[in-house]
């Protein structure tokens, strides 16, 4: 099973971050927002501008990236976890 | 009966998703959000852009799609039950 | 007495839907918002797009429409009931 | 005394509706909302669009319009009750 | 001391209004909005259009207008009282 | 240490209001908002418009100015107060 | 590991303030907001315009910035803190 993203839509599998510590004590978030960082899986062809050319995305399939830890909405892909969230959504490439 | 949506919108038949246990038990949604799934059946024109040419949706009757749940609202057509949506509560269409 | 709707706005008879049961007990509307059903009973000229031309409707008198059932205003014309409602307030039409 | 209204605005005579019984008691509204009825004064010269031109009103003097209830602004003038209203507060022209 | 407004803003001076009846008792507000009425002492260049023009206000120096009630800041000029609006807080000019 | 704002923004300098008596009474302000006064510092390059070109500011450096009270963002620098503030948030150039 | 920003996002480098005296007293924040200091250490390659070419940044890697204390998202790199934010959160550059 694959998705196809629309517009400036990607599909991200989230890579897990440590919330817990070696005890197990839930380490709880501050309240300021920290990114989550995730794996671009399928990249959508980008939104129609004003002169109806599509506009490519900046990240491709493959790049590791940050995004805002509340963006996106989850889907599960033959029992994987993903995000589907607009490229508006991804703060910065990990290089 | 059919119905021909307008503008950007799309009539999507949803496809059930399994919200109770074997046993019986409803199981709460989390907080995030989950995207349904359903079956496109009719697609509108596409919105005019400005300089006054409708833009093709990018889904096409038959395409399988994810939206968002809390997307479209609910129409029954001859004791079934379908959702019109905008193509912009398209998630992505499942290949 | 007749109405000229103004812009992309239009005049609609409510077809009557059935709230209550045979028994008379009134059906409670879910959470979900379901849409009403009219017929278009006049429709403005549309509205002006950037190079100053009126963009047409898509709709025209006489069709069967479904519209969200919290659009649009009421309107009393010689003891029947309609609702003026913007295009956009326009789901689909019934063919 | 006499207003004249800016770009898209313009200047209605309230024509006024029975909202009392013959009894003298109130009618309480309804939640949905409905249009009240008025006599068009005067029109202000248009909005200006994109190009730097005025778009003429398309409603005039002596028009009998349909307004939304809670839109535009009292003005008192000469012991008369009017209001001034943007043409978007007006629903359609009576005929 | 003088103001220069920027852009679409201008100076008003406020005409004040019999707020108390003769007795002292003071009229309280209906929840409709009244407007108030002022004389305009300066007005600004205008705003730019999308061409890098000014567009020059429709109202001048010495009109009688009407204004929001709750539009503008007030300002305190050498003991007397300003008001500075844009010029979409004036609903019409008296003539 | 100088700062050099960005796009509309300018750096002004706090004109002091006095806000007690003479006797240390501090006077409450009123419901209706009212203008402080600063000196102009520095002035950012202006916005670009939709030609890629920068529209300079209406005010420069030295102009007294009108802002709105609770407009920008105080910073001190080298023990001064000053606000960073966008050029709408100016009211007026006292002449 | 280094991080590229998209669009107009850029990674700033947060310079410390002092928030407690020499005593150890927290000084509480005043309602008014005052911006923190920071160090740019990428710059994204800018927002696309309306004729789709890349407006590049008014900062560059090494400036200091004034930013808005509640602006942009907390990354953690290589056990540093550093924020993402877009270039209109950054009030002015520090020379």
């Amino acid at each position: 099973m694959k998705i196809r993203p629309l517009n400036d839509r990607l599909l991200v599998k989230r890579l897990e971050e440590e919330a817990k510590t070696a005890g197990g004590i839930i380490i709880p978030d501050t309240a300021k927002e920290k990114p989550a960082e995730g794996k671009v899986v399928a990249v959508g062809p980008g939104k129609l501008n004003d002169k109806g050319e599509r506009v490519g995305l900046q990240v491709k399939e493959g790049d590791r990236v940050l995004f805002s830890k509340y963006g996106g909405t989850d889907v599960k892909l033959d029992g994987d976890d993903y995000l589907i969230m607009r490229e508006d959504d991804i703060l910065g490439v990990i290089e």
